[in-house]
């Protein structure tokens, strides 16, 4: 979106993913499900390149399966200066089954606010990832 | 997302539009693009069963045509309190060509906060909305 006739900069790699990692609680995973176009709201852990989040069996989200084409978005705005930023990203969605990953990622720093405890959690590969500010007027 | 061992409440249908009309600024699209899926945020209007962004030409928003299936969340939290509301839609998404419609909607409110002026809009139908919030604990 950046260019000529907008106020949108771009972000460089570095900090687009400092903000994933630092600055967001919610996320957005868009995903085709059944042939529809889907975005759904998560909880969500990035570190290194990796995105990481928990669902319920049965789920929509639950059955993301190795190697699934999904985005992942996350921004922050303030209406009142008409300014924000946001980081998308693209990559492929896996469930995590390794017991040792499962065994931090349950133990860990994650708690979904949706969830009380989960069995069942998936991992987004980052294969892009960037990021536009929109600096306040 | 609702039901056992989940924090999760559905919202009806009616709250579920309110929400879209009057509660948030930002909304988030998911579409296809050149077979990758894509989520992107934007500044948005709705109202009665359509809702409204605009765009800059050349962009891969602007490539939504006639009837192509899109995804639209907008969502809001309270990290404090493990608290929010999300409501997704589903829908297809065309260009805005009807002169009246167009002009209507450059003179109207949304103003986007990326794009000074725009000449290029894009209408979603909407087809499905259904909301989810989780309570404060």
């Amino acid at each position: 979106m950046a260019g000529a006739g907008t106020r949108v900069e771009e972000i460089d790699e570095a900090e687009s993913r400092r903000l994933l990692e630092m600055h967001s609680f919610v996320g957005r995973v868009g995903f085709v499900s059944e042939g529809h176009v889907l975005v759904l709201p998560v909880n969500y852990l990035a570190e290194n390149d990796e995105i990481f989040f928990c669902t319920r069996a049965g789920t929509k989200l639950s059955a993301l399966r190795a190697g699934a084409p999904v985005a992942f978005e996350v921004d922050a705005s303030r209406s009142l200066y008409h300014s924000g930023w946001s980081v998308v990203v693209t990559g492929s969605a896996s469930e995590v089954t390794d017991p040792d990953a499962l065994d931090r990622l349950r133990r860990g720093s994650l708690k979904s606010w949706a969830i009380p405890s989960s069995e069942h959690w998936v991992r987004i590969s980052i294969e892009t990832i960037s990021g536009r500010r929109i600096p306040e007027i």
